[in-house]
Formats: structure tokens, sequence, C-alpha cells
């Protein structure tokens, strides 16, 4: 790729914004060439206005970088968006209109018809809806998200259960990373010696999400038929860094033996558009066969974080199956999986 | 009570055994006579046998007493177990052929036929076994146990839903303490910045005891016949001290709102024998209305530690209900519990 | 006490606000008669402004009480101040103007000349500052204050020293809990699995507050001449929920043996007036001889948070001694050293 | 290197002989040929034999080697040893007499006085006492030694100052993390929420071996006079994974500004014959100039691991300056730089 895609990143200044800079450093297809960042950053340089929170120090390719306001003119056709969902309820929509491609993070616009939520290797010919969205909102750029970050690897085991024994309903319980909170998030006086069963919102996300992701596009390409499956979910915060570890029961269609789910998880791939891209992982899932495993600390950085780990399959004395399902949640479930989303756009001719 | 029953505490230097120690100090009913410990203790005094891993100082009133073996001759009538599963198998029953009279924090009796399974709030009549468990085995004493720290807060909420809106079946997630597997136990490399989705043989006992619990002595007094609900059950160890916490999802065989359901856990209050024992909580089950409570830190403490606090109902789409229920493991869920039936005991005359 | 004093708590709903009002529920000389709060809280009930961030729930005694702004005004002679330092620095001149005493946990003050830096137990009489205060600034009422958390253990630990053997000089490491730095204060991804070898300047205040309190009131009791001793300072913070731990090595005047060093520190009590205060601990020290104590979970409720445990008592291949202190530093270290402040002052006469 | 030199991991199946099997894999120097455990291990695959507590799973290259006793009679010149202390007292001496080359993590001979205590930045001179030791004992192997994890970061600093400024003295103050215990090491219910100041013989290594790493080997190269440097030591266990921080008020013989330090800290460079080995880091020591740094999770996987951290250089009141140094204790302070001791020793001559 002799041309590099020019990119930049909104709201380059918080957690997952940092996460974005680092993921991008030296990506073989994106370039940085804009950062953007709130009032109390804009007309400095990034080095100067962030407040680094990730390991290490500010790579030193973005350190002199201006921070630019959150709004048509820099200069790159594809933007990663990290945005607070309030300023992304804006900013984002003017940045389509004005013609730049956005993989957005935010929550804001995922549950829009026409916004494909977008996990390439569950379903990459959502983005079929495109074509609809600039169509009826007179765009020449658009949107797409990816789902929040508890969804994320849920969705991808529940991909490859689905295609093989067709997915009905589950209990949902997540145990998520206080970095899903971005900085500073979560009050140390909250997770020390402390569990908070609760996360603003994140319910109702992590039960409707999966449904649109598995459901197909309908006839006209304009919108997507969701998977007409239940789940009761629970969200609560541990004292982890990095890492969403979740339980669930499950109802599948079809009989399915630990076995026989083990194996299908195994034996997914990612569809062949998605096979090759920079950031899709050798293996989309993990299996682990110890009784104690998937664990955040000692499994969330496989495939470079980009994999989702299975556990703890066994039967279900009520539905079908149980397992643990890992996924970190601020490279597969933040950043890296919006890069993956714009890897699979280059790919699928959307960007020029 | 002019004269106090001598009780032995057996096990007394373990984590669960130094919670009796801190529990019985001052009680008003029992007077503790004798405590017993493994092989390199015995001999020696408990001041210098005990490593105390509780905060502060090992309480003044055993620090000179001396620890004895776990085999008959101490001078005690009921004795209060803290051993080890494997040890109890062999010396509970060889104490209750003794005469001596058990109340068992250990698992290795609990599914006995004959042997109860208690909760005093919950289900103080299955103290009928007794007279069947003495004849048939023979013994003079007996043995009575307390449920898996788990078990117990759950057991408490399902009871009160259960008299109110008949309990059909739950998924039901624990994130639970560390100090549930003792001391050493869990290893720091195991907890921090992380959650281990799987505690050995609990996810059995989780499922199992609140059925036996919730079940009814049968005709003749020999055994209970369980409750016929299913339970799906999933544990977690997470970085915290104290506190078990489980968020469930429950199925309930008549319509519950939210607001019913918390009304009926409010209202529970301990059968008419069971009220004003020395630990008997003020309350059975608080019911927090905080969109972000209970959290075990904060909340595990609630009536000394003996109160069981539910939070977060919810409608559910699955089943009927969602809730999160803690309950404090090693005192409510096991020390303070067991204390709590040996007092039963002793209103119900089982004790001279 | 058949009237008790009226009292304000200012900045009520702060964390060590929470604190003051936990502590003074029940208390037998003071009764908190307002509250006051920041402009988002004022209007409302306390019960609905406060966010309580203690365990458990907010009392009932002040649940309906309404938040007042933090200004002349509301009914209480006294007033303990939990105010942040940039409020506290205009308010709190305002407030003694008009006739109020307060006892505040600001550093606003702490250095002023003629306001005493006060810990009871140290140096109780350089509440001989007050009548100079009042004379030169014109006021009615007065300022006391309580040392920076980290100052008050080791300054109390370096008193019974100093009285035995004569402080000169020493390296004090500080461990600090997160609590310290209020609500939300530090951020869950600081400290998961890190330590912050920083606290804005604490340090300085670490170096200087000591020396203040173990100065003398000079002659005509308008300033305290200070201790002519150096340290050398450092603060960390580290993932503990409550409690300083600070590590030692100290320079002493005289030769001093552990056992000497421990004996002097045992024997050391209050003196006579601070004697049977509501507030004053049992033990003011409580030395511990375990090689692995104090420790900040296990040691820092020792006499309800009031006594300062010491422990590891060695020689110094450099100076001294080297040991181990530990102090509660929202009970001791703020909302329970304030308390016991005006205790004192009730004692002394200074409030009618 | 067309051949590489075979070695063997003894004691391969802890969590320091983990890191080893980590660090060595894929090394372009060393081929591992041998492992060894305990007596449990002994006879299986390393595979079955460990249990791995480090992120991932157990790399492939070593799943099946068979796990071998730890005497003479396996494959290689040179062991890396990972013994226990007790384990090492007796197998180190037999191996070497039977001609293996040993880079020792125990601290069973760092204080022979013909065993070489190495860091190759600090003191690679020192094993010119390997001569002496093989000519004494009759041995055709030899031991070398690496400090332990706590003195390491230290000494590179010291060294780096000393060359400039002249040591004399210090108070060093340790925030060891909970891996340097091994595993399963420390408690869960030691370390969440606490600090435990003590660790078992720490402070006594952490006083001694810097002043024998920075003294100088004697004219007839069969032993090191020891700087004669007086260091005051405080060791902590903090709840920290990895990353040992120290915290130092340092003496030194010349006036050292914080600008001069931190410039003689930079400047630092491993000497020649250590430049450019396989784990030599870029940068010997890494100065950090924001106020809050270094932290262990942000700063210790600086340079892979193996680079020595110092930030917060501010003059001292009592000595010269205070600083904070970190190092990452599982790397540098143990496998990496043991086998950074390894490849010196191939360098300079001492393998065939």
């Amino acid at each position: 790729m002799p041309n590099k895609v020019k990119v930049a990143i909104l709201g380059a200044t918080g957690a997952v914004g940092q996460r974005f800079v680092q993921l991008l450093e030296g990506h073989p297809w994106f370039e940085v060439t804009a950062l953007t960042g709130s009032d109390r950053t804009v007309g400095g340089t990034y080095g100067d206005g962030v407040r680094w929170v990730l390991p290490g120090s500010v790579p030193e390719y973005v350190r002199d970088l201006p921070v630019l306001p959150t709004a048509p003119g820099f200069d790159a056709q594809l933007a990663f968006s990290a945005l607070p969902t309030d300023v992304a309820k804006e900013a984002e929509p003017a940045l389509a209109a004005a013609g730049v491609a956005i993989c957005s993070n935010a929550s804001s616009h995922r549950m829009w018809p026409d916004v494909p939520l977008l996990i390439p290797e569950v379903n990459p010919d959502h983005t079929g809806l495109i074509a609809a969205q600039r169509r009826s909102r007179g765009w020449t750029g658009f949107i797409v998200t990816n789902p929040n970050c508890t969804s994320t690897g849920v969705t991808i085991a529940l991909r490859a259960l689905h295609n093989a024994f067709g997915v009905e309903k589950g209990v949902l319980v997540s145990m998520q990373a206080v970095s899903g909170a971005g900085y500073p998030g979560v009050a140390s006086l909250d997770t020390l010696d402390n569990v908070v069963p609760y996360i603003g919102g994140e319910e109702e996300k992590f039960a409707a999400e999966p449904c649109k992701m598995l459901g197909t596009l309908n006839g006209d390409s304009t919108a997507v038929d969701f998977l007409p499956a239940v789940f009761s979910t629970h969200t609560n915060r541990v004292p982890v860094l990095d890492g969403h570890l979740v339980v669930v029961s499950l109802g599948l269609t079809r009989a399915a033996s630990p076995e026989a789910a083990a194996a299908a998880l195994t034996a997914f791939e990612a569809p062949a558009v998605v096979q090759g891209l920079p950031s899709t992982p050798a293996r989309v899932i993990e299996v682990r066969t110890e009784p104690d495993r998937p664990q955040p600390r000692r499994d969330r950085d496989t495939g470079k974080g980009m994999t989702t780990v299975v556990g703890r399959i066994r039967p279900d004395p009520l539905f079908t199956l149980r397992m643990a399902i890992l996924s970190h949640n601020t490279i597969r479930g933040a950043a890296g999986g919006a890069i993956l989303n714009g890897e699979l756009l280059v790919r699928q001719g959307f960007l020029g």
C-alpha cells in the first residue's frame, strides 16, 4: 500500500483516544494526520495536552501534532472516533456530512437503523447499509460503529455458536474492567475491595447490540432485521484494569455438547473478506480447556488483545450450555475493533 | 441465662475458626471452654499456635487456652466446627457418637439425608431430623450443618420470595470474596487485577443446597423432600476481602413486580422461634433502592454481618425478576450462621 | 453534660464531612445543628444532596437536615471544617470573625503563626495562641487546626520519643491510603496494580508540621518556636483504603535501644487535661511486637481508629532507630482528630 | 552464532523458572536443552508438571521436554538457576564441581567471597573472581550470581551516581511487588487493601549487596573490597504485581544538583564489553521528569523490563538528593538479569 490512508483520531486525548494513538503507531495502511480534542487542549500540541495514562510514554510520532477542534476541516479521509456520547451526537453527523468516513466507538448512533454496528468477523456485509445511509441523509461521508466493549466478545462467540446451533436466549453476566469507564473514570474508593453491580445504560446495550449484529440485512439494504433472541443481562464493575469477563447460560436451538461447542468455536474463521487484514487476529476465538480460564489478566492479551477467549464450556441444567467469555475491552472492544472496521472499509472499497 | 453452655471450637486456628473466636467473645449464652487444632498446634496455647489473620489481635479470653486434639474428651456440650472437609469427615461423626452436639461449617455431611442443613430464618423445623439421625446412627450427640457461604444469602432471599411467589428456577452468578478460601487461600498473583471464574466444587453445592433448605421435612421426619427448583450456577472469585455478591435471574411461579418483590423481602421476618436469639439480626433482609447497591465493602456489615442485603430488583426479560444479593461470607455464611444455629438448638431444647 | 454544644459541619457532603457526620452520631457533648455544603447541594436536605461513600447508609439523624451555605448565620457555636483548602481560605476567617469557634481539617491556616496546629496528646498548651489570634485579628471566634493526615500519627510517636530521647532528624516515607484524597479522589487506573510516588504538596507539609507541633509557645503566647529538627520526607499513594503507614529512620539526641523506645512509646500518656475526653483513646500509642506489623488493614481500627500503632522498632545503621508507624487517616488524621480538638477546647473553657 | 550454547533451567516450574522459560524463547545465543524440577514433577513433561502463572500459555518449545532432577547429568554447559535457597545451597556446588557454569538467582552463594555478584552494567570485571573460585574449590564449572530483585535497580542507579559524585550513605525504602515472593507466595488476605512492612531477610540483603557490587576486585582477584557505604533499609510488600519501587534519600561525596544527577543517570552507558549483548537494554537508565513517575505498572516494562527508571530527583534536606527508582523485579531483578549475566560470560569467553 504505497499511499497510506490519512486518518484522524477524534477525542484523541481521552483513554480510548490514547489506545487509538498507541495501536495506530506504525500501522501499515493508516497514517495519523489529525488529532482532535476538547477546548482545553485545542491549540497546543498533543504532547502538551494529553495526560497519558497507558504504560510508557506518549509515542514520538504524535507528540508534536497540534490538537484540532472536532469539526470539519482537517486533512483526513477516515476518522476514528473516541468522542464522548454527547459530543459524538453532534460532531459525527457534521463530519459525515462534510465527507469524512467515521469509525465510531461512541454509542450515539449504534442503533440508528441505517448505521452499521460492525464486527468484521461477525457481520461484514452490514456495511451494505452505507449506501442507504448516504442517500437518505445526503452525506458524502458516513458513520460506521463498533459495539459496546461488553457486547463485542460475546457477540463473536455467539456468531460461531449461532452458525452451528442457533442462539435463542441467554443470561449474560459481565465482570468489567475499570478501563471501560475511561480516565479518571471509576474512583478507587469504589473499586478497592469492592464490586459495583451497576454500570449506567450498559445492560440495555448489552441485551440489544448482539441482536442487531447477529441480524440480517433486509431486502433493500436499508436496515437490519434483528435476531429475535432474548438476553437477560447483568453488568458489574470489578477491580480489574483491562479485560471484560462474561459468564453465560445459553439456550441454543439445537442440542450441543460442550465438545461440539468447543469444536465450533475453535473452527470459527473470519469471512474471506476479513482474512489477512492488518488487525485480524490469527485466531478469532481461542478455547481454553483448563478449569479456571479465561482470566482477565492472563488471557486478555491473546492475539494482541484481538482474540476472544472462551473457556469453562459445560452443560447447563436450565438451557443448553454454560461458558465464560473474555475480550480485551479497550483493544478488541474499542480502539482495536474500530481500526479493524476501518481496515474492512478499505478492503471493501469504501475509501477512495 | 445463669449457666452458659460450654462450647468448643473445632479447627480454631484457621480463618473460620478465628471468626468463631471473635464472634463468641462475650457471647451471652456460650462460654468457650475448648479449642482444637492440628498436630502442629496441639499442646501449646492458642495464642502461640494461631497466626491471627483478622484485624487487631487474638482476643485475651482465648490467648492462654490450650489447643486440644480434635477428638472426644474435651469439656463442652456443643462444638462449632471449622474443620477442613477431610478432617470433618472422620472427626465429626466420632464426636457426635461421643455425645457432642455439633454445628458444623464443613460441607462433609450437609447432604446426608438425616443431617439438617440449617438456616434458622429459613427452615428451623429441619432440626426435626435430629431424632432420626440419633436413632439410626446410635449417637448421643448429633450433627447440624450450615450451608456453603454462597448459598446462604441467596437461600434467605429465596425463602422470602418462595413464600410469596414460588421459586421455580434461576441463573445464579456469584462474585466471591477471597476470605471464603481461608488462609493462606487464594494467592495474590491470582487475584490482583484478575477474576478467576472457577471455585472447585462450589457450583454444585450452590445449585443443590438451596433446594434442600427450601424443601420440606417428610412425614416421619427422616429426610427432606427437596424443592424441585433448577438452578444454573456460576461461581467466580473476585479481589474482595469479605462479602459474596450474587446476581440472579429468577423464574417465579406467580407474577411479581419489582415493587411486590421488594415488599415481600422487606416484610420477611424470622419465624417466632428464631426471634430474639442473640445472633438473629434486627432485619433478616434489607432492600436497598439505590441503583448501584448492594456492594460488598459498603454493605457486608449490615446487621453486624448477619443481614442479607438485596438490591437492583428489576424485571427480567427471560424469567420473572433480576436482582443482586449480598451476604457476609465469613459471618452470616460461616461462623455467625453456625452460632445462630447453636442458639436455635438451645432454644429448641436440644442442649440439655 | 446536660446542654450539648451545638456544632456545625462545614463541607459536610464530602468524604471527610461524612466522617464527621458518622463520628458525631450520638456524641455525648456535641449536637449537630447545622450542615453546610456547596452551591449544588444548598437548599435541599443532606440526605438528598450527599453521595454517601462510607459503608452503610446516611445516618438517620442528619438525613432531613437542610444543607446551608458556608457562611455566618447558622445556629452553632463550634464548627468542624471539612472544607476544601481554597474554600476554607475565605470562609473560615469570615466565620471566626462572626464568632464561630472552628476546628479545621483544612491546611489553609495551619501555618499561620497565631493558629494552633493541635493534637491534644502532643501540644494541648498551644491553644494558648487563641487569645493573641483573637486580639490581633479582632475576632470573637477563632480557628484551631489539626495537622495533615500523614503528620498526625508520626507526630504522636515523635512526641513520646522526643520526651524520652530528643528528636533531631529523620527520613520519613509514607505509604498513604486513597481515602486521603477524598471522593472521587484517586482514579482506579492510578491505583490498581500500582503505586504513585507523589502527592501534591504533601512532602512539604509532612516535613514542617511536626516541627510546629513539637515546638514551644513563645514567651507572650503569640507564636510557636519550632523544634529545629530536619526531616527528609517521601510521600507515596498505595492501593489501600484507609490507614497511612510511615516507615522512618530517626536520629535521636540520646542513645535509645529498641526496647527503651518501645517502653517510652508504650508508657506515653495523654496529658491530664486530655484524659477522659470522649474521643481520647484508651491507649495513645500501641506497640506491636510481631515482625510484620503494623499493617494498614489489620491495625488501623485500633482504639476506634484513634490509637497510633508502632512496630518493627530496630536499630538504624545511619541514625538511631528504624520503625513503622500507622495511623487511621480519616479518623485520627482528620475528622476524629478535629473532634478531639473540639473536646479539648470545651474542657479548656474556650466554648462558653 | 551458528552453534547455540546449550542451557538448562534449574527449578524451571516455579515462578522465576517460568520467567526464564519465557525470556529464553527464541534467544539468539541460547538453546534450552534441559529443565529441572522437584520430585513431584520429575519424570513427566514440563507441560504436565508446570502450573503456568504468567499470562498466556506454556510456550510450545518446552511443552514436551522432560523434567529432570536437579543433579549432574543433563546436556547443557550453562545453567540458569531459579532454585529455592535451600535447594541451591547443595545443588549448585555439586553442579559446578561437575563442570556446569551456573548463573544463579538464588541468594545462597551471593556473599561467598569468591563468587561474583554480578550486574553487567555495574561490575563486569567481577567475573575475574571465577579463576580463583575454580582454583580453590577444584571446580571445572563455576557459580555466578545476580543480586536480590530489590538491590538490582538501586545498584544500577547508584553505579551512575557513584561514578559521578561518590555514594556514601542512604536511606532506601522499597515498595515491592508480590511476584517477588513466587507462587503461591503472598496470600490475598495479606495484600488486598494492605501493606506488609516486612519481608524476611530482605533488608539485610538490600543493605549489603550494593556494597559488594560497587566494590573493587582486590589485587589478586580473590575477593571484592566492599564499598564502605552505609544504607538504612526498609522493605515493604505492596499490592502490585510486578515492579519494585524504591525511594531513597542519598548522601553523596560531592555536591550534586538534581539536574546534574539526572544528566549523570541519563548519560550512564553500559561498559563496552556489555554493549550489544542480546539482553542489554538500549538505555540502561531512563530518567522521567513528570512529577509522579516512575510508577510500577506504567514504567516496569521500559526497555522490555531491563531498563532502570528513575524520577522525582530533588534536593534532600538531610543528605544530598532524594529520588525514586523502579526496576522490574522478575525480569531485570531475576531471570532477565541472570540471562544477561550468561551473555556476558559468553562474550568474556568463559563458555568454551
